[in-house]
């Protein structure tokens, strides 16, 4: 039954900050929702900025038709439009009602995934991203930033994709006084290491991981765990507020794992597990923090133990709460895609009109 | 490492009303926590109007300092300030930022909660609840009403007390199309039958989760499945944007559980569990769901199965993220005051200055 209650749908126009596999997803899922996200989310969203690296940006204060947008080649010589080079000359040169910033920037810098972020939110217009390596890299001073221009941030598919990490652990246990977590955070090194533990070769699990789309082709990122310590950074920087170095997680990687450590493992009914871990001994400083992400023994009586193949997990600690388990699935574009929505009508829905 | 990033702590001026077990918790940890609350929030907290059942309403704009209203053994005859006979005439004759409502409102009509919270979200002035019944019976109007008038509406607490809960389901996963959930939504019943599996007779079970102050004396709402109806309810309305009514919902009390079923669960490696069960055909209408409440047979390879004790857990399954499960504390008085607390904070984040 519906209440009598008069709505009027509110338009959100959004600067769309890459066009990749995320973007697309989005646009697509923008389009085909729109109905739905009318009559449950009271919102309407369009497109008035789009950028991706080759083409740079163009603008339309109209906004673009989401269907031809994606059958687009390129970007450039679109008529009616404004066009810029780069997505930071469009963007200081626009407006918008929040970014949506879904590049991938690289861990050297986060940028110019970074540098967007705070275009945007210095000039209080809220900023929803999937991009890891600027929020691991720079997320609490892009927090802080938010909070004193009133704009919302939100980063929830930088953390196990669209499984709900960060709105649990930063919106609903906002308070608590956070102790530490531990989590499978990256879905390809636990997919390989469950295969493993069935008695595959290390090999054959990692080329199964490709052929299934989840590993590159270089699968450094995932394997040797710099993706979960990007993930680590994030919880460090949003749910504890504390900002991490990445020379301050310790790193090892799953490549070296031998069979004989395995199978050592199972014959103890234990679990071999790519584990990462914040402990905390002051809430609110980054003075006593400990960060790594290492191959690690997870007895069977474990949350962890049983989370399997791409599926991911964390495990939280905070006062007065206790323990809180979050399990969902670790990756895939349209689960990226999935969490960048739900930032995307959360931020929205706190819009000023 | 700070940055340099100025930032003022922002007043909100709260309506508290009911001074019980919940009210007093967060009256006392929002004194104990103030400066931690200027510090990771930004935020300074003022009690201004403060109720309970029995001596109505009293407003100070200036705020009452915690300290001092923890000592009060009575709201009346309090020198300098202005006092009604009942909340809902105080909250019509002053103004605050934000409504803070952790009455206990019964499951006939969920009033006075329900009221006072319309007072304030009709007002444009956000509320924040640990108030069941209210929601479980008018949610979605609530919800709507909030919407339409801008205000944020929060009930964190209402469901698994302090676990964040309802911030994933409807921040995290806003967008995603929910399809169904399962869950072990009272404590009290999940320690009876964790006993009960352990050999122990009812009876003794739940004196003991009396003596721990789980159950009240008079145990029927947990043991009879209502507090579990009330929670299933406010989820259908919260995350699912479908109203039920309190009959729709089947449901079957654990107090018939026979020793005997126990038994036989536990001898094929199963566990026999209070399951709360909502499916859902249709994303955002009502006339497809099914929803119960009753002792199920749970196989040893389901999430639900290894739940114990007071920890309580919720499986939702949603398009196109697939299963996320959230575990954690599902009662104690500390725990729904730190949830409101969460609520308290996400509010104050995004209120207007």
């Amino acid at each position: 039954m519906r209440s009598e209650i008069e709505l009027s749908v509110k338009p959100v126009r959004i600067w769309l900050v890459g066009f990749g596999t995320v973007g697309r997803w989005l646009a697509r899922a923008l389009d085909s929702n729109a109905e739905r996200l009318a009559v449950r989310y009271v919102i309407a969203v369009t497109v008035v900025g789009l950028a991706n690296a080759r083409d740079g940006f163009i603008y339309d204060g109209k906004g673009r038709d989401l269907g031809s947008l994606l059958g687009l080649s390129s970007l450039a010589d679109q008529p009616g439009v404004r066009r810029w080079p780069s997505a930071i000359e469009g963007l200081r040169a626009t407006e918008a009602d929040v970014l949506v910033e879904v590049t991938a920037s690289p861990l050297t810098d986060g940028e110019p995934g970074y540098e967007h972020m705070c275009e945007a939110l210095r000039r209080g217009i809220p900023v929803v991203t999937s991009n890891k390596w600027p929020v691991a890299l720079h997320g609490v001073e892009l927090a802080e930033l938010a909070r004193a221009r009133g704009a919302a941030f939100r980063a929830e598919s930088t953390v196990m994709s669209g499984t709900p990490v960060l709105s649990a652990l930063i919106d609903g246990l906002a308070g608590a006084v956070p102790a530490g977590l531990r989590g499978l955070l990256n879905a390809t090194a636990n997919f390989i290491l469950s295969r493993m533990a069935e008695g595959r070769p290390y090999e054959d699990a990692l080329a199964e991981a490709q052929r299934a789309g989840l590993a590159e082709r270089d699968p450094a990122a995932d394997v040797e765990g710099h993706d979960a310590v990007a993930k680590l950074m994030i919880l460090s920087a949003l749910a504890f507020g504390a900002q991490l170095r990445r020379e301050q997680v310790t790193r090892r990687a799953i490549t070296d794992t031998a069979r004989s450590q395995v199978d050592e493992a199972e014959s103890t009914g234990a679990r071999l597990k790519h584990v990462a871990t914040l402990e905390f001994s002051e809430a609110d400083g980054a003075g006593n923090v400990t960060a790594r992400v290492e191959p690690e023994l997870v007895r069977s009586d474990d949350p962890l133990a049983h989370v399997e193949g791409t599926t991911n997990a964390v495990v939280f600690r905070a006062s007065p709460i206790g323990e809180v388990t979050i399990i969902g699935p670790g990756a895939g574009p349209q689960l990226a895609g999935q969490g960048v929505l739900s930032d995307l009508i959360a931020v929205a829905r706190t819009t000023r009109d």
